[in-house]
């Protein structure tokens, strides 16, 4: 039997002493942990090299070849190593002790969205009813009292309303929160009532507290996935746990304890007592709507990819684990497919664009490209993987839009004619690695200066008489951040990544083109939504070939449309049935069995030659 | 500031340490702890004597008045203390050490009913419902697949439910539990369904686990319900919280955990998995209720009595705070009014009376007498606060059914004329008290042998030839046990206590005739439900003016109606329809108002002198 090895993890506000078996890897081990700053992207498979921690005492495993290839000479000789590379050891004298790495800055989540809510009415408002004063020949129930004047909503009769409900006996007005008609919760006098929206992505979580009675939303949380340990998307997720009695269970908890705290803050931040809460709303895709509600979407990762739900369900937050705020309802809408999920439901709802007569492209581009098509009648829809390229994952220096990553990137001409870079950080900080946004200029650049070909082919170092292109132990590689101790460049290989995940999305637009029996001069209008679309330059997306070549007027960045219309169904009387409208309007496509999107994915494979490629 | 004072405490099963602020009690103190063989009728006043303590290190507060009376002082030289009346001291050196006291027999809890359940139809049914296979091209989730072919419950949508489904993943014929032709959840091939009726008395407690495929009542346990060590009766529990934030939520954690653990042990006792628990059903009187859904039911304890909820409700046991078994669906019948309860209205459903066309009377006599009385169009129903003498609270050596405790006393008479007690106990242990059923033959034989008078006086034992009435520290009492170290007798305290208790159920069984109009001579049958009235002897209950003087013949014990009616609530299809229309039916009538009531209330303090009161 495998020795328990104890030790020591000194995480960025916490330190934690765990045991696990010799022979388990720190990163299999240290999943056991709570909120730790740790992410493996790559579901622990030793390709990613993002899973860093610092050895600080103690002996483990030598360095394996995954780690001499991407960890730095510098790096292992400092003590740090891959937690999924890294095993416990039997009979080692002294106890391990070991620190996370992470980055001081915050993460730059896109949660806000363009556009107001010019609600007519509001779903929710507050109504003083006046009962009937009790006495000893009149022992109804107070309960009996209100549905005796009032039409009540099935939800009234919870544990928790009616502990509220029990506050009001011995009078004779009643504070109640009306949804459409129907009490659903009793207020104290001067009480408001609030609502949280949750945006579920596979690398973010947006967590935004709207007032219910005036439609405002006072604040939100964003953070990283804390998922994001057991892999980068969904697929490695579902891997990283597969197999194992409850894995699915091991991913709801982590999930679960990052929104009852995110939720639990906001409502401090504003001292908002959490029985205040009346309902959540969460969406997400439909993978992580499954691991929310603890269900195994295993099924969903292989062929025919079946969901086990995809319906609009709602249950109490006490289900789910949530014990840091009152037990509410959470609300979850429909999804319309395994890969298209009710935070593109609630996107296309907040986007509006099946209210349009004319076609109209949405797109969410993420570690999933969904990709919607509005031809006036029916709602295209697809799923493209992309892949995590344009989240920084699967790229050497990427990183998430977190401050100091390089987030542009483009370059000027000296009078020799000699180019030189000129990037930008987030919050203008001392770069530590390149995001999405930066990912795309840089491509662009290389595109630009002739520096990759259309293939992706990248000049090597020898031939390259811009200097750009540099010899790295990763091979050739575009030097973008050459001058400080951690220089940040694209390597040859991250070139292919981003072919690949360009490909996807363009091939998958393409496919939605050529089942409608739509051109590209026919939109109307593209809207891309998601944080990422709001940080990239248009153009350059355009150059790489991401995004299609109509005139760029017509593109235009929504922001969170999906935390959008989460909000909006705390708000709009009329949200959960237009979702179910939308649903009903979708067509799924699916792409893996599309010829035609086999061919488009290796005509897009290519870069575009001058400007753009043409299409459909 | 109080000083922290922590102690140890060896219970039955386990040993505890814990922590409370000097000044504080030792039944304060010890009501944190959970499973604790600790009982406070009177709710800690210093009047029942029951809540005994052993101090076997360390020094408390000395001996108050009410334990130099209610403690012999062989016990109080033996360091057993009242744990009411013992306060936690300041300063004091030696760490504290006290012992629980309890009695090694198991409780004689009355779980059976009579009559079979002849139902043409059971409630649930299994089907195997057969669904389309997924394609790529038909990416529809299981669920939906499902919900094309057959109607489904919304409880279907529940997380575990969902779990559930997710197992059918790939299968295209999948085990369904139907409840009146819609799916409520999924079965594995060959799972058997369960369901679990429960029934919470004031005193004790039963769950019962029902197969709901075939109706088989599995097996049940029954237990003196934990709450007892706040109190006997619902207005002491609601006292001993009253005041205390969240005192509410300890008495549903208190009752919580012990179903939760009661569950779990029938799931284990019989090998099943609590994922095949399909739905709970709880009945109880309205405080219990309240108890069991954390609502604070003080409003019930003060005039005009208002409950929060009389209402029939439902939620996931998870919202309750179970965590021993799966996450199934808890139902609660509708209860009538503030003191006739769900316990009732099942109970009713489980006897039929209101399918009579006759007039039926229908007793529950536990620490509070419910009684209903159905004239063929409608339910007339009070409750009286008979209090816990029968149930052997208020008794000084009273106890519950318990092993041990004597359950009917007889006299016969020697040939000198000189009578002697003949008695039996449960299961004829040495006797270590007086419950119920022997309470009421003791007081009977008091009257046949003149030794008390119809006005509850008591011979004094100077006066008394027979040598049945001795001297105690307690004054004159009837020696039923003197041959044992543990003497049992029947003060001239406890006497006065039984009449108030049996005036009680006499006035509210005449309020209840003189409201309807009807006689004694109308009657077709009395009912008598619940675990008392099937250990009494009928013809000594009517000596003492308990019951009607009415044809023993008519009268009949039920067993446990209530529990009988949430087993009929997992079983009968038309069950939960049968109470909303017996609710319908009920007129309550409220006794703390009836001048009727008082007035019989007076006339029935004195006990019958040759055979039967006259009644209405």
């Amino acid at each position: 039997m495998a020795q328990e090895h104890v030790f020591t993890v000194i995480d960025k506000d916490a330190t934690y002493t765990i045991g696990s078996p010799s022979g388990t890897t720190l990163l299999q081990a240290l999943r056991q942990l709570g909120d730790l700053a740790l992410e493996a992207p790559c579901g622990g498979n030793g390709s990613c090299g993002k899973c860093k921690v610092r050895i600080l005492q103690g002996e483990v495993s030598s360095p394996q070849t995954e780690e001499t290839h991407l960890l730095s000479a510098q790096e292992l000789r400092g003590g740090i190593r891959l937690a999924c590379r890294t095993y416990l050891l039997d009979g080692v004298d002294q106890q391990l002790v070991i620190a996370t790495m992470h980055h001081t800055g915050t993460s730059q989540v896109m949660a806000a969205f363009t556009g107001g809510m010019p609600l007519e009415n509001l779903r929710f408002h507050a109504q003083d009813i006046e009962i009937e004063r009790s006495s000893a020949e009149d022992q109804r129930s107070q309960l009996a009292r209100l549905m005796d004047e009032v039409a009540v909503h099935p939800a009234l009769k919870s544990p928790r309303n009616l502990r509220h409900l029990q506050r009001t006996i011995g009078h004779t007005s009643i504070r109640c929160l009306m949804d459409q008609g129907k009490v659903v919760s009793i207020l104290d006098p001067k009480e408001k009532a609030y609502g949280l929206s949750i945006d579920i992505g596979t690398t973010t979580v947006v967590v935004y507290l709207v007032e219910l009675l005036n439609g405002a939303v006072v604040d939100y949380r964003a953070a990283l996935n804390d998922q994001k340990r057991f892999g980068a998307d969904v697929i490695s997720r579902i891997e990283a746990v597969a197999g194992q009695p409850k894995g699915g269970l091991l991913l709801q908890h982590t999930i679960v304890r990052q929104l009852d705290k995110m939720a639990a803050e906001l409502c401090q931040a504003h001292s908002i007592p959490t029985d205040s809460l009346i309902e959540l709303c969460a969406v997400g895709n439909t993978t992580m709507l499954h691991l929310l509600l603890g269900v195994d979407p295993a099924s969903i990762a292989v062929a025919p990819f079946t969901p086990v739900f995809t319906e609009n369900l709602s249950c109490p937050v006490s289900q789910l684990g949530f014990t840091h705020i009152s037990d509410t309802t959470l609300c979850v809408p429909g999804s319309i497919a395994s890969y298209v999920g009710a935070d593109i439901t609630a996107g296309v709802l907040a986007s509006g664009i099946t209210r349009q007569t004319k076609p109209v492209l949405f797109l969410d581009i993420g570690t999933n490209g969904e990709i919607a098509l509005w031809d006036g009648a029916q709602l295209y829809c697809c799923s493209s993987a992309a892949g995590p390229a344009f989240e920084g994952a699967s790229i050497l220096h990427g990183t998430g839009g977190i401050t100091g990553a390089v987030s542009s990137v483009s370059w000027v001409k000296d009078e020799q004619g000699k180019p030189s870079i000129i990037y930008q950080t987030i919050g203008e900080n001392i770069p530590i690695g390149i995001c999405g946004s930066g990912i795309i200029d840089a491509t662009a650049a290389l595109l630009e200066l002739g520096l990759v070909d259309e293939t992706g082919a990248m000049l090597d170092s020898q031939e390259d008489g811009s200097q750009l292109i540099i010899a790295t132990p990763a091979g050739n590689a575009f030097s973008i951040v050459s001058a400080t101790d951690h220089p940040v460049y694209l390597t040859h290989k991250d070139v292919r990544e981003v072919q690949l995940a360009k490909a996807a999305i363009a091939a998958g637009i393409r496919t939605l083109m050529y089942e409608s029996g739509l051109s590209l001069d026919d939109l109307q209008a593209v809207v891309i939504a998601g944080g990422f679309g709001s940080f990239i330059d248009i153009g350059k997306a355009q150059r790489i070939g991401l995004l299609p070549p109509v005139d760029p007027g017509i593109i235009s960045s929504v922001g969170n449309a999906a935390g959008k219309g989460a909000v909006l169904s705390l708000l709009d009387p009329t949200a959960y049935e237009a979702m179910e409208q939308i649903i009903h309007q979708a067509r799924y496509i699916e792409l893996s069995s599309s010829p035609q999107f086999m061919q488009y994915y290796i005509d897009e494979m290519t870069f575009p030659t001058e400007g753009f490629n043409t299409h459909g």
